[in-house]
């Protein structure tokens, strides 16, 4: 059979991103998205690396055979197919795509940093003085990244508002999202060693879409002095496709202008910049439009600090960008921004939202151009609000 | 056979702590180290889940088993053991114990708290606000957590002085370790359900000796607003024996104090302090002595802590204490304190030390009062410092 891609499709040969699914009584594997199939590439390809229910082991396998798969799959694709090779997506349950390793998360959206700056801490000055010298990071829960779709329980915690005299137990009350760019490593990195920024395209297999939760309240409170943690730990969650770097040549454009000069391990010859569009939307209605081009620090850069120590890295480890935001206020990837720290409330439908309510869902999706003229897609990452399950103390 | 176990010896029926070995030509198992010798548990009870090359599947099989595999084991040592089951520690290669799952490391002492207080933020107040309301936390890297005996590469990476107009970058120049006590989950606990203090002892299997190796100079630059990240990312040592929590039961104490009074979810209804002095080694001198005794919070106040906004946790979770540090002097268990900030040197055997020169080795070693009016202990967790490898810019 020939597998059929509507004309407009988002996920056509230019785009071939990969997943984990499964069929009614059948184990995990993996597959790649084509128009609104799914093709098998254990079955189509003969090879027992896809038969894993994560992408990890194809990962390890390096540089070399991504291109080669990736090959191999286009001609697939462009010709006939065994018919028990394609599955309808309708018919499929996807899975998380990598085992997650470390997760580290960045921070490198020079309006995000400065608005949150202004909201945190509004006697200082917005960004820190290393903020334009290294992308800063941290590291999150690598064992509560979720597939998109997961519902998101409200967290507990313990806030203390600052004209409250001490801290009191209880839901969160400023729950919030934050729209990123997540890039999965393909082949680690031995202890002891730095990975230079001409080497990204060879570690880095692909990206996806991130909705990093972020309990605001919870976090406000504890996060001085050693960063974020229950404000962010209850979930993180990636969407399903991991789109390929080898898809994203025609996405690349350079970073914004970086001055002061990075430091000679964070200098590209050739840029990292993404031309991705981000779409952010509550409960249907888009509330954002990110533009990814806009992020001060490549994900090269970041791969670049992470290791500059000599930390190693695995296959399967986890990096995002932080929140995506623009200039302007329609393109801020969080609602802490969007609203102002709540104090201006979004339309949503005809009704008036700062954080999110029970009930509410997220959707991000994002597009980028694509090889031939057309766009590629990043599928979305959705989640939806469900109460707190415990009227703990 | 009959094991032989040296008069006094900390690895006495009393404790019993588990551990990965190879012998040569073997594969990675895990064992129970008796006096000097170490007990095949795969051969000495004829089960698969000890042939594992890590304590996580016998773990994951609960506080049940728990029991009664000590409890056969004890019973094992008090008598005829076969001969094919028992090594000498010498002839034996150690492995890390545990597949690391998610790596949280905690701030729970109170003068250590206080010290890095004073010492980062000279101009502030030295303890947070949130500090006596919550055990204070954040999330490591898993990855580069490394058996005891691994050399440690100094790490390199951007640091500004304060006098700076500009970060450099080089190697690290005020090298550090961090004592500490760290906590294995053997049970893990499911997104969106807290676990309770009283859970405490069925989640948690034992406790591993910690070096959290810091690079000060990496860390003061990095760490605002997000926390640090490269300053301890580039490795964490732990020692290779996990002594088992029910080894543990005579060294429980109570907490100091704790005012103002917990939240409830934070408060204990038997006491989880531990009454166990670590030493600190420099190059084999004595430098410091930090009583455990003296933390402020619990472990089973760290585990509610860090699960109580609904994040799961994973069979190989470690989440470690922060550095221990007492009141005095000389129980400091970072060099940071110990020096206050490079400012008094030590003496470390006839020479001046501030902070981590090449070639410089540390041990941290541990015992606790056990079960029969002896003494149990944590073996070590050692490592030396190896020349930054590159000289990169």
């Amino acid at each position: 059979m020939r597998i059929e891609i509507a004309e407009g499709s988002l996920f056509g040969p230019a785009n071939l991103p990969y997943g984990v699914f499964s069929s009614p009584g059948t184990a995990p594997r993996v597959g790649v998205r084509v128009g609104d199939s799914v093709l098998d590439l254990a079955v189509a390809l003969g090879d027992e690396v896809f038969a894993a229910a994560s992408l990890n082991p194809f990962m390890a396998q390096g540089y070399d055979r991504w291109v080669e798969v990736r090959r191999r799959v286009s001609e697939l694709v462009g010709g006939e197919v065994p018919d028990n090779a394609v599955h309808s997506l309708a018919d499929v349950t996807l899975k998380l795509p990598i085992e997650v390793a470390d997760y580290v998360d960045f921070y490198t959206s020079e309006h995000h940093a400065s608005n949150l700056g202004r909201l945190f801490r509004p006697d200082a000055a917005p960004l820190m003085p290393n903020w334009k010298h290294l992308p800063v990071g941290y590291h999150g829960r690598a064992g509560t990244v979720v597939l998109s779709g997961t519902d998101i329980v409200r967290p507990c915690g313990q806030r203390k508002a600052p004209d409250e005299p001490a801290p009191t137990f209880g839901e969160c009350r400023r729950l919030d999202i934050e729209a990123e760019l997540g890039f999965v490593v393909g082949v680690g990195s031995p202890l002891g060693k730095a990975v230079s920024i001409e080497d990204f395209p060879r570690r880095v297999f692909g990206a996806v879409l991130v909705n990093d939760w972020s309990a605001r309240d919870i976090q406000a409170w504890e996060y001085v002095p050693l960063g974020p943690f229950l404000g962010k730990s209850f979930a993180t969650s990636v969407s399903a496709w991991v789109v390929p770097l080898l898809a994203l040549e025609e996405a690349r454009v350079p970073t914004p202008v970086q001055d002061p000069e990075p430091l000679p391990y964070l200098r590209e010859s050739r840029p990292w910049g993404l031309d991705i569009d981000l779409s952010v939307s509550w409960n249907g209605h888009e509330v954002s439009r990110p533009p990814y081009r806009e992020m001060y620090w490549s994900p090269a850069q970041m791969l670049a600090q992470m290791t500059v120590n000599g930390a190693s890295s695995r296959t399967g480890d986890l990096y995002a960008s932080g929140t995506i935001s623009g200039a302007d206020k329609e393109q801020r990837g969080a609602f802490i921004e969007l609203t102002w720290g709540g104090k201006e409330p979004v339309q949503v439908g005809g009704e008036e939202r700062s954080f999110l309510l029970d009930g509410d869902e997220v959707a991000i999706t994002a597009t980028a151009p694509g090889a031939g003229g057309g766009r590629i897609g990043f599928g979305e990452v959705r989640g939806r609000i469900l109460p707190a399950t415990e009227a703990k103390q």
